[in-house]
């Protein structure tokens, strides 16, 4: 990607799947999903999307960028809370539409490393039960509070 | 879910984040982004979407089931191909809209445990250079060769 505004276009399933092209499938909303997971633990941290220009400012920079579908703006992971995403891998899947991150979280200012805007480390930080389907909390603690950390910004969940 | 073809209503970003109470947000195609993982190396294996039915029959069976984009059809992992995904944990994010199911994967008849329809173990078996974005095989082999898996039928990749 020597012109890093270009990637490759798909023109076969055989160069999607067994090339070296980076050859990205948006979905409709030019988003692609990516896993986003701690590089040694191999938890899982969040479900992010990166459309075209998230993803080369994640590969030139080394840090994760997404794409807010909630503020809808390009979003530098960390910029406010200082809870920056170092990229130690990034992976693609066999037919160019997911993203595995494998990321080193740095400490913010008001926060040991963590990810979530709740405050938690992951934002997976309830488990499904087998059978009933009730939720129960992984994570016993808030590694941050979120007033603290983001002030009165609106919060990002949607209903 | 005492009726299993029931989810809680999101009344609240309180009891969306912070409550007990399974209620997912389908997307404006009816369906869930899944992260699956092996349980035991956090290795991400695919990323792939449930709707509400394959939601309810990976709770009740405790066996991975997907909706399939590419066939329009419900998918229980491993049905042709014997490579089932056991459910070790299943766990929700933040504001309930992804799910991240850590799995041990079952060997089929004709293959050691793997994931991926293109032979591979996961489907992220190429990494992303930082800097020049070309891609990089990082398994070495398939596990499997997908014409003795799946015979004819159809790739499902979509250019």
């Amino acid at each position: 990607m020597h012109n890093p505004a270009q990637f490759a276009d798909r023109c076969s399933v055989e160069q999607v799947e067994e090339g070296l092209e980076l050859a990205p499938k948006f979905d409709a909303n030019g988003l692609l999903p990516c896993i986003t997971a701690d590089a040694t633990s191999g938890e899982a941290l969040m479900l992010g999307w990166m459309n075209a220009e998230a993803l080369r400012l994640t590969i030139a920079t080394g840090q994760a960028h997404y794409w807010s579908r909630s503020r809808q703006v390009l979003w530098h992971k960390g910029a406010t809370s200082g809870l920056v995403q170092q990229v130690v891998e990034m992976r693609i899947d066999d037919d160019q539409d997911a993203l595995w991150l494998r990321v080193r979280v740095l400490a913010g200012p008001h926060s040991d490393p963590a990810s979530c805007h709740v405050g938690y480390r992951s934002c997976f930080y309830r488990s499904v039960e087998p059978g009933s389907g009730k939720l129960r909390f992984v994570e016993a603690a808030k590694t941050f509070e979120p007033r603290v950390v983001y002030g009165d910004a609106p919060n990002p969940t949607v209903l």
